[in-house]
């Protein structure tokens, strides 16, 4: 069983992933994304991933079959596992509960040479779709308060394998990252009874300096203080705290921001591993007037050294108005 | 002039270095390690960075040439630079000011080959002395809240030059992770009154299942909440919140269990990359009961992917006991 333990001076949370078990030697060679050979995702090796829990696109229901669009299944090594209670216990003056919760991996395509940023945009449709049932489905279980839903490319990203997946986490308490917009932006709202993020999204459009593309429902845009080259945000226009609220009528709108969004990324720096997440309100949560769904795209571009880790400051060497004309100009 | 900027939702700043001005193709091959030719920091080329700031071992007064055992120098590509004021100002709702501050590289040795792990104590003991150096010396400038005091050793962990050293950047606003460590203790100091640091130190002696090694003034532990397999911190078994107020005598005791903490973790790991940062008081602080001063070093084994960016929540495969037991039992 997996532990969440929470450092007492900071509240941060992590999870001790037993499952993943290593020895001290396991790190001694960093291991390298599988190229070649057998693919548990790919059709045909349904049988060797744990039974899914969705699939789109076969003409028949025969769960675990080949002929399907798109298949999400548990995680065969999950950072959480889904039966058991929390037992939030103590251990002196440390805090402790036990590692429930779910983790998927949403398989995109059957083809396992496609990359994400050439799929269709009806293909992204269908992947933005999937993560939407995910979060309805898993959102009805109340131990869980929140779910990641994020997207590994690339070795130097974290992905382990090479077949195009994004990822969901549900987790028994609200991240950190999560709690911290949740109060900034309502600090902000009590302040001027106004959603930071809507705020943002208007000063974007009015100065013109960051913006990346956009269509009538959404923006993307380089924020003013990135972590990284090339970070970008992709936001609804219209305010909405909750990814799950999103209307029928957008999904096309969000993928064709979003296909575009990653196409203009490639462009200007051919692979780059990335990582994307969804930032969205927790799960059940009432409509919220401070805070706004969005995605968060993550190039990995620069290292997590000493000063980093030690300060929470991150040090960038292109402004977002500069790495926003390469990305603006590159189509 | 590098920027700082704030991120108006989380209240994470920045820094934006131009000076380090890249393009986008400059990301498409990582830089490695310089390996063999031309190394600014072996003595006989002083002339080629900046003037030194601090130099210990020079028989005779001749700054910039050979001669010295350790030499401190401004950071040739510095991430914030030192002439200047402020300028605290708005742009719309986002906050920026200058960024000022400073960015030195610590030459821990005259000899390029040797690496941290392999130095003798009482060389560690100068390290750790010019690290007292410069902290005194970088808090009389009254524009500077902090100087982060790190060590990025091997190209995972963000080190572009082989020859051995550290850094220090002296920063002109506290950092998040130490506001966070100050607000926490605090915190927890208002409800106790008793630091949680040397309640830490108490329960792991009594524990005794995250103790590395220790002396009489030194403690190395492997942290209940780690995020990193082998993460180790080092702390001062006498309550004290700034490491410029430790008394002379301390010096060795620390030296001596930084070294043996440091030969633990090449033994189990050999080579392992690994950053290693200095907590400690912000400058001229007044002693304070809740926080205590110590190291924290993180070997980076694991990748921060999509999950960690997106949680600010770690997955962590080793339990820090058994790291404990390997680092223990190695040697």
């Amino acid at each position: 069983m997996p532990e969440l333990r929470k450092d007492p001076i900071l509240g941060r949370w992590i999870i001790i992933a037993t499952e993943r078990g290593k020895r001290p030697t396991d790190f001694i060679i960093e291991k390298n994304t599988s190229k070649g050979g057998f693919c548990p995702l790919c059709p045909g090796n349904e049988g060797t991933t744990p039974a899914e829990v969705l699939s789109y696109g076969r003409p028949t229901p025969a769960p675990n079959k080949p002929g399907w669009e798109l298949r999400v299944v548990p995680n065969k090594y999950p950072a959480l596992v889904i039966e058991g209670d929390l037992n939030k216990e103590g251990e002196g003056l440390y805090d402790k509960m036990n590692g429930i919760g779910a983790h998927e991996v949403l398989i995109e395509t059957p083809d396992h040479n496609a990359s994400f940023t050439d799929l269709p945009p009806n293909k992204i449709v269908q992947i933005f779709w999937a993560f939407r049932d995910r979060l309805v489905d898993l959102g009805r279980d109340s131990r869980f308060k929140y779910v990641m839903v994020f997207k590994n490319y690339g070795q130097a990203a974290g992905a382990s394998l090479e077949h195009s997946h994004s990822q969901l986490v549900a987790l028994p308490i609200l991240p950190r990252m999560i709690v911290s917009e949740l109060e900034g932006s309502l600090t902000y709202y009590k302040y001027k009874e106004r959603c930071i993020f809507c705020d943002i999204i208007r000063q974007e459009i009015r100065d013109d300096v960051r913006i990346v593309c956009q269509n009538d429902h959404f923006l993307t845009i380089t924020p003013y203080a990135p972590r990284s080259p090339f970070e970008m945000w992709v936001l609804p226009k219209n305010h909405s705290s909750a990814y799950v609220d999103m209307d029928d009528s957008s999904f096309h709108a969000l993928a064709n921001i979003f296909s575009e969004t990653m196409k203009r990324l490639a462009l200007c720096i051919p692979n780059v591993p990335y990582n994307f997440v969804l930032h969205t309100a927790p799960l059940r949560a009432e409509p919220m007037k401070h805070f706004h769904w969005h995605f968060e795209i993550m190039p990995k571009l620069t290292q997590i050294a000493g000063f980093e880790w030690g300060s929470g400051f991150y040090i960038n060497p292109i402004p977002p108005e500069v790495s926003a004309r390469y990305l603006k100009e590159v189509m």
